[in-house]
């Protein structure tokens, strides 16, 4: 397998993650943008908004080549020479506040000198945590998809997700995780180069069915003003996070990535309220009790 | 004047402010928290929301001292040293859309080796920029604030505005500007200490005449949903300003600052759409037009 093969891939799992979401929405359509890079590539940016069950939501892909960016020359210290990155990026912002936001990556990163490696990670952010129950059905799908590579992949990118997906000025988890992994390789892993692309093509495949899940159990509870504002105040949090924290947003935004495409993971409304305090005993501190690293969930 | 004087000189402007705010708005009042800072120092953190003018607005005052953090004695090449900083910071985004977003921080830092500066400015966003006339005010208001000490400080600092209120990744300012100032002291500029803390103190007790002319010529506007809508959408770009591109903001988060007191700055409600663009010859086009480097706006 080359790079065309994993990019032709990643287009087809695009597809058929569009296709999958159309179906559960059951009202709204992706609409397409195809955008070229000045410097090489470019990508196939699909949103979907005002569905029976999505509110906002992007599925995309990107394929993009030309020099390696100063910034990850410097950080890998690394001679000039050039790059090809292609991957599938999702955030969801579900209507009801029962049901959570998603968020899935898949990536593979090459350079001209030989070196490449593939990143990726799904985690979830439900506006409610109930318990250790909201947490059974990403984090065992996740670990049967590791668990097929090595049975030590689901502790250590559980455990990274957790670090990763951190709002450190909040001190709370973005959500209730899953998992992630970045530069992972034959060198870093002993692994051959097929076996790790038959793992992330694993996590891809394994979007549909969790995300499916999580929409059919919530998407038809009724709902009232004050769980919509809890939406809200929980989206400024994953805002919060994605504009501060998130390294590949950063990356995009300080390399002069396409805005739109990077930022389409932004929530469709949210609200920020100084100090807000959740009563004591109600769902929405128990929620805050939940984001927490390190939670077994399965 | 010392650190002591220049401490309680903000503490009155910063009581002089939410008087003339409380006096202005008719309704609501502030409501204000006294903060500790476990290495030194602290802060009256003042929040006022749901008023007749402003939807959610913060007047901040902090003192705080301690070890200097590592992220300032890198940046400046400095030996391990105490540090004293002490300023007041002002974001309040208004109910009605005709009415802009406002900006105000003038700060004072010193340093255990006898370093010191000053820094501030104000700004102005508003949701719709009709053309000249709207800046104005706060430009003269400004200019004549800079002139008193300088005839060269107003080009200087509206410029240093036009480049640090700036959102790259948009290609756009924030608003239509006003002046920024930082570590300007008697090395920097050839002036005493006192010349240059009376022009702090200059546009300091510049902020309420200039808010009030904004707030009195627009506040009874009527406005209609697609005006609240795309106000909402500008708030999201006040809020991508300030979380990713934002100095200070990025240092307070990064030196483990009050979340709060840091984040008060973001709106009470604001939304993203993807790719947004307002229809040509729209009032939400030719606003666009506006956010632009290098206006002259007097």
């Amino acid at each position: 397998m080359n790079k065309q093969t994993i990019t032709d891939w990643f287009k087809e799992l695009q597809d058929e993650i569009c296709k999958g979401l159309e179906d559960l929405d059951g009202k709204s359509s992706f609409k397409e943008d195809n955008w070229q890079r000045p410097e090489g590539g470019g990508g196939r940016t699909r949103v979907i908004d005002d569905g029976n069950l999505i509110e906002k939501g992007g599925v995309n892909f990107s394929a993009v080549s030309g020099p390696t960016p100063k910034k990850i020359l410097e950080a890998l210290n690394l001679p000039e020479t050039d790059f090809y990155a292609t991957g599938v990026s999702i955030v969801l912002h579900p209507q009801n506040p029962w049901v959570p936001i998603i968020h899935m990556n898949v990536r593979y990163f090459e350079m001209g000198n030989g070196t490449y490696w593939f990143g990726g990670g799904i985690d979830l952010t439900p506006h409610y945590v109930h318990g250790k129950e909201d947490g059974v059905t990403i984090h065992s799908i996740l670990k049967a998809a590791c668990d097929q590579i090595d049975p030590e992949y689901y502790a250590r990118f559980k455990s990274w997700a957790d670090d990763y997906f951190f709002i450190r000025h909040r001190n709370e988890t973005r959500g209730i995780g899953g998992i992630f992994f970045d530069r992972i390789n034959e060198q870093s892993e002993g692994k051959s180069k097929e076996d790790l692309w038959q793992f992330v093509q694993s996590v891809g495949k394994s979007f549909v069915p969790i995300y499916s899940d999580y929409a059919q159990k919530h998407r038809s509870r009724s709902f009232n003003e004050g769980n919509k504002k809890w939406q809200f105040l929980r989206r400024g949090r994953y805002a919060e996070f994605n504009l501060v924290w998130d390294k590949g947003t950063k990356f995009g935004l300080d390399t002069n990535g396409r805005t739109e495409s990077i930022l389409m993971s932004l929530p469709p409304q949210c609200s920020w309220e100084y100090d807000h305090q959740p009563t004591a005993g109600s769902l929405e501190a128990e929620t805050l009790n939940w984001l927490k690293k390190d939670i077994d969930w399965i």
